[in-house]
């Protein structure tokens, strides 16, 4: 079993060609069927790859792949095995194939299948209203006054609250659990993902902490992706809201009150704190925190364990813990090693 | 829909004085019916707001709050259209207005509602004791000889394993799992929290690694609350313990045989490793991490992704990775930004 | 009730010195019986536990234990309470005891016990081939055409998607997912683990960003323990691998096409991006953060909170972020300290 998703059918080279607008290399073979996609050095005889950062030179001189795209530039290297297809973005055209080959791959299905559209074991509340092409995976509980949009799927054991609205054509994974929260058209949420429960408020005390009430909601826009155990807690005195088209990667806190704007990129165990108001546009690298009602302008770009502490501009680049700019931040780091090892500071007046 | 949650009625703005000893300006309507909280810039006639801090003045002046909480030195500027409720702590006030209108949403309710008090679709083992007035939604599973004290909620699709004893008014969020484990009364649960699994622990070996038995349990004692997707793994050869009253937010790792204090604040995304021992009202902030074996003193406050190495004591304020006394750590940030920038150290004898 | 699993009968003191080739004090009892292993200073009669650490010899001296395996170095020191098993290895004999009294606390057991080998709540696809011995706990869902080994257990509310292959005597915890994987023997997924679903990956652009599709499976080896409401993505181009014998602990995130070798040892909340490759026997401390396509050797160890944005030699010890030589790192730390100081670098020519 070499795949557990399946292709939908195969592509010839001339398909190929087409769809991305690769140029063949003249006597290549036009009537050979790619099935799948593969990096260069473990693709066969049916695989299409790609070639366009000359650190993989090697693998690319001795791949077996059946065909491979290559830049404009490389094109005169390329080993006389695969087909290669010109084109000035490689990697853009392999994605092509990709999506051609695997379109049920862009999201989760049903796990037992089109043979029973709401499994008899979900638990349905009566007052729930469900368009017509909704799927409802067995062990699945949809409470009270939940509105589920046609060609949604519920997987197993997911949990969707009172009054939640889910829009069209969403994929809710396995055991999610949505509260208090609507959701728009198209959003993947997959398995384990936390939305809606009560965000971490609390007036201190000598005595003892005061729970604070969370009377708000989430909102999730359009064409949202959130990834596996990531946690969304609803707002405090406001709606949390992830905006259109924004991805959200695994096992992230987004904390009350957050608001985070359209086509965002947010790696892994990143996690945003109470009322940070994000932009549009911005990309967290891995394990960035954001402290407290923080603003990130448009386009901002966080590398990895950043710790954000103050409003970072539009179209920035920080770094680092207090987070600054990355510039910044790397003749910190080259200034600290040249002082370890007991050189003088450079330009320095001493 | 404004709001997923509903207030528990309408509070005048006499009401509101008399609940929060706060002083209404002379002339304001007493009559006025405030439904709910909110921010100064989003409220709106029926809502409740406040402000103590200069930092948002300009919303002060413009906000169309129906009422609005100030600290005495800011009375005069109050803007004439909300109500003005003077008193020395406007945010307690606030929150004391929250918890009026919103006494439901300090503890997650029942998926189904009243309507069924022990789901059908539950499976509960035949010996397990419940008290009577305990609420199973659907799809949750109870084991063996398990015990839940009255008014307690288990939440759909929630697991509790095998002798776990579970006392009154506490709520077990949707999807949890509890093993091994003794539940103290009026305890939060958040759904996805893991508790009770194994520790990590093994005896490396050359050959692979050996793992050890970890035979102890989770104690949870009163008022504790547990955010989504945490995870709080069982002894090995001691309890692990969360002390009354501790708040901890979505994402923490707890391990075995950890001891955590009274009252303690930890924030999401912070670990705690094996077998250190956490005193009382210690705050944590976002993504700390703790070593093992490390002791952390009463009252210490750990600032975002401190990496704590060494025992911390009573009372201190540590940051930094390795995480080191606050103060220490800014005068590092400052004398490496001096040094990037080519300056002499401060006060250096060079 | 002072501890939920029972141990496996009670062992003598002779018993525990052939078991262990510990030698006992001359005259000490051989028929006193231990049933439980404990700490120094909470250990009771009928505890055993271990002294091989000066910096508890207050807590050696005052034992209560039973028995105490300790040091030829510490013999002399062992007070007269305990009967006192000499071993060059008091951890490791301490251990074999655990073993021998908790063999079923190894690997969790079914949450219903041996009462319903296949509890009728299941949701079990009739095209899936399940092996005679194998145990599933309540609501647990088996997707169409799953395979499963003899001797698995299946915890309740677990999901187990289409085409997934586990082998024998695995244990998969309560509300588990597993989508797209092959699964190996022995293996345990501790509760909320999230296998299979789609990795990060996206192709940005101006209007939005173009969702890759992700083909490829999670190979999960024989062996492989995984801790609570960690995931691991599917591959997109490559396999994501977990090879033989590593252990994980709690809330990790393991990204697409990951591969991890044999008997590596990662501990909470590290994250490892695309792509990067981890050899045998790696050790990763807690929160670690590993860039994507980088390449850990064997036997590397890393730090706790490391940044690796490079490649790691094998048997290298690195630390900080961005990660470095443990030597080169604390030396830094050092610089800086004395720096903030206003003293003078170590060794410096300035």
């Amino acid at each position: 079993m070499p795949n557990i998703l399946s292709p939908n059918g195969k592509l010839t080279i001339e398909e190929i060609a087409e769809l991305t607008r690769a140029k063949p290399r003249p006597g290549d073979p036009l009537g050979r069927r790619i099935e799948n996609v593969a990096p260069l050095d473990s693709a066969g005889a049916t695989d299409i790859s790609f070639f366009d950062n000359a650190k993989y030179l090697a693998e690319f001189a001795s791949t077996r792949a059946g065909a491979c795209f290559v830049s404009p530039r490389f094109a005169a290297s390329a080993p006389s095995g695969p087909v290669a297809l010109v084109t000035a973005e490689p990697y853009r055209a392999f994605v092509a194939v990709a999506l051609a080959l695997f379109p049920a791959a862009l999201r989760p299905s049903s796990l037992f299948g089109a043979s029973e559209a709401r499994a008899s074991s979900a638990q349905i509340h009566s007052s729930a209203r469900l368009e017509a092409s909704v799927t409802i995976d067995p062990l699945a509980v949809i409470g009270p006054r939940a509105e589920i949009g046609g060609g949604t799927l519920i997987a197993a054991g997911a949990v969707i609250g009172p009054d939640v609205c889910i829009g069209r054509d969403c994929a809710i994974g396995a055991g999610v659990t949505v509260l208090h929260a609507l959701i728009g058209d198209r959003v993947i949420i997959h398995p384990g993902v936390r939305i809606g429960q009560d965000g971490f408020g609390y007036l201190p005390g000598p005595r003892g902490h005061q729970k604070i009430p969370q009377t708000r909601r989430v909102i999730i826009q359009d064409d949202v992706e959130i990834g596996a155990n990531t946690t969304v807690d609803r707002g405090s005195t406001r709606d949390t809201i992830i905006g259109e088209g924004s991805k959200i990667d695994n096992l992230v806190q987004i904390a009350h009150n957050v608001s985070i704007g359209r086509h965002c990129l947010i790696a892994g165990q990143t996690g945003i704190s109470g009322s940070a108001q994000v932009g549009d546009f911005v990309v967290m690298a891995g394990k960035v925190g954001i402290a407290d009602h923080v603003k990130i302008g448009d386009g901002a770009i966080l590398g990895a364990q950043s710790g954000v502490m103050a409003d970072v501009p539009a179209g920035a680049r920080w770094l680092g813990s207090p987070a600054q700019p990355v510039r910044d931040f790397m003749k910190g780091v080259a200034a600290l090693r040249r002082l370890a090892r007991g050189q003088k500071p450079e330009g320095g007046g001493v």
